[in-house]
Order: structure tokens, then sequence, then C-alpha cells
């Protein structure tokens, strides 16, 4: 519990890549920027959890890669959501943002009685 | 990413854990019991995960904890917040609020061009 954001981050860096790469083809670097800039610098994200994540990603086929050049002229491969993917995205936001809830709902629940009916 | 909530819990179990002992003393199965009714089902807590979980806290003086009768008049130990616990329960329930809605943000962004002032 001293660093819930990495605890955190572990299970849905997964998903967060599936979204980073849902509008087109991306490279690490660019997945990387663009999960810390849509969480406004919350998570951090280090190479060591981001290729690892981008590498199993792909051997289940939910994004698909390509070598390609980045804006400075370098080799990078580039990442793109397959169907698969795109399903995966869709019903894995939606678990997260149900259990997101929950866990909140017991946050601010009384601590000795469940809500009625939660 | 095949059991989000597992991963999601993983982070979060030490956070619940807190707060179902935060209004007095509870033993282990009624901690267990409380997540479950508070997270409206959605989080079921394995006595694997509970037990280990609740020593570390007790390890890290977050909670105590004493010997007594449960309802049905079986030896359990119960638990409760220590001082510690308590700051504890109120800096990680921020920090969960704070990262869970860094990532709902970057969930509903558009996923290649992170929202101004994100």
């Amino acid at each position: 519990m001293a660093h819930p954001p990495v605890d955190l981050l572990r299970g849905t860096l997964d998903l967060l890549i599936l979204k980073a790469v849902s509008g087109g083809s991306e490279h690490g670097y660019g997945v990387a920027r663009w999960i810390e800039r849509a969480t406004g610098g919350a998570l951090q994200i280090e190479e060591g959890s981001l290729y690892p994540a981008l590498h199993r990603l792909e051997d289940r086929r939910l994004i698909g890669a390509e070598w390609g050049l980045s804006d400075n002229n370098r080799r990078a491969r580039f990442y793109r959501l397959t169907p698969e993917g795109r399903r995966r995205l869709k019903s894995e936001t939606a678990n997260w943002t149900r259990f997101a809830r929950a866990i909140f709902a017991a946050l601010e629940a009384s601590p000795q009685s469940a809500p009625a009916g939660a």
C-alpha cells in the first residue's frame, strides 16, 4: 500500500494501452506519452512495464505491430488495435468502470453496515 | 486482463480492509462479508487473499487484533483500526480516488490527442 499508483496501474495498464492505440497506429513512446497526458500526469509509464505489456497484447492478438519511422526518423514499432482488441477495449472499459464504481461505493459506505441494496 | 477484478482488487484490498474495520472491531469473516456487501457483490474476497492481507496490515500496525467470540460463540480474531491506520485510510482513500479519476479521464479521452490541460 506504500505505492497504490503502481498497484492500480498494474491492473489497468493493458486497458490504457488498448485505449491509446484505438485511434490509429502509435509507437511505444507515443503510447506512454499519451497515457501520461490523458491521466494528467497521474500515471507515469516506465519502459520496463510498457514493453512487456505491448508484447503481451501483441501475443494475444489484441494489438498488431509493424515497423515504421517515427517523427524524428528513427525506426520504431507501431501498434494498432485489432478487431478483437477493439472488442476487448469495450468490454474491459465496462468492467473497469463497474469495479471502480463498486470500490467508490464501498469507500463511501458506513464501515459497519453496508448500504441497503448495495 | 482476463481477470481485471482480481488485478484491481489486489491494489485496493488493503484499503477496503482498513475501511471495513474503521467503524469498530470486526472479525475476518465479517470484514470479507462487509466488503462484498458494500461493493454490491462486485468483489468476492477469498480467504487466501484476506488473511495474508490482515496479517500484513497488523505487522505494519495499521490494524490491531485481539481474540474474542463471534456471534456463534466461536473463537475469532477481531481487528480494529489503529490511529496510524486511520491516517493511512484517509490518505489512501484520497490517493485511490485521484488515480481512479485519472484513469476514468483517460478512458473518456480521445485516443490520439489528450484533452487540453488534462
